[in-house]
């Protein structure tokens, strides 16, 4: 083997090496990608919810509080998948906007429905329902709680996984 | 050179070949992930605002008409670059929920202030106020207008340019 071969060879390595690094650099970049996903959701996680109202892992960040001028509560709400609410009922309804994952949504005596990404559900006044992320997806969910002159929320019993499960 | 040298220059040349098909193939999955972020917006565009009421292309999406149960209305406004509402006043006035994007939000009388994602402004019951894009940005901007017994919305004078210029 030359000496000019040699260098060629050496050439080539060194430019293999940096196809590969650029490679690699480009699955890095994907995977802070999909991190990114999990960071970049609109609100931050909040505070996870209480056992005595939610079953499995649900984060709540409040976005707007009540007062005597819009009498409104308006939040989000992150379902880790298999997690829901308890049974609840709210004295004037609420307005459930889904913006991302899929998820659960049931009034009492109904059947289950699924929400996705960009949904709207209303949940008509004193009506108890529950809802919550699907088994296999998180859920990411704002809530409204209109005329809360009326009250806010009444919560009742968890839905048990039978209930749960019932979902076709 | 021997044939062997051949067979290695030949492997390493397969092997650089296939390194780079790698690199190429993450930047095009990385040219579709951006993409993505264009068309998948929470909600669809919806329809243009008309001219009288806007400065520039907003396009509105409603999610709650208003009825005698919930009393509340609810849409997103997606605003391009530059793109404004009118001066307008609420009779029970209105929240903002920013999801995407960047914008600009003024009440009368007081300086222009910056939206961000995640960001929530209240506009106070019959105080003139307007929402927009920023110039190189657009708004994706939730609206809630609450109390809709008192009225939803009364329509004012454009946003000149001087005006919008002013932020600083």
């Amino acid at each position: 083997m030359k000496h000019t071969d040699h260098k060629l060879i050496n050439r080539l390595m060194l430019a293999l090496a940096t196809a590969i690094l650029i490679s690699f650099n480009g699955f890095s970049q994907k995977k802070a990608k999909s991190d990114e996903v999990m960071t970049q959701s609109i609100f931050p996680k909040g505070q996870q919810g209480p056992a005595e109202n939610f079953t499995g892992k649900a984060f709540n960040y409040g976005l707007v509080a009540t007062d005597s001028v819009y009498n409104t509560v308006v939040g989000n709400v992150l379902f880790e998948p298999g997690a829901r609410s308890n049974w609840h009922k709210h004295p004037a309804g609420q307005i459930l906007i889904i913006t991302a994952g899929v998820g659960y949504h049931q009034l009492k005596g109904k059947p289950i429905e699924i929400m996705r990404k960009g949904d709207v559900v209303k949940c008509p006044p004193n009506v108890e329902h529950w809802h919550g992320a699907s088994p296999d997806s998180s859920l990411h969910q704002m809530y409204i709680i209109p005329n809360t002159e009326k009250g806010i929320v009444e919560w009742l019993q968890p839905v048990t996984d039978a209930e749960y499960n019932a979902f076709k």
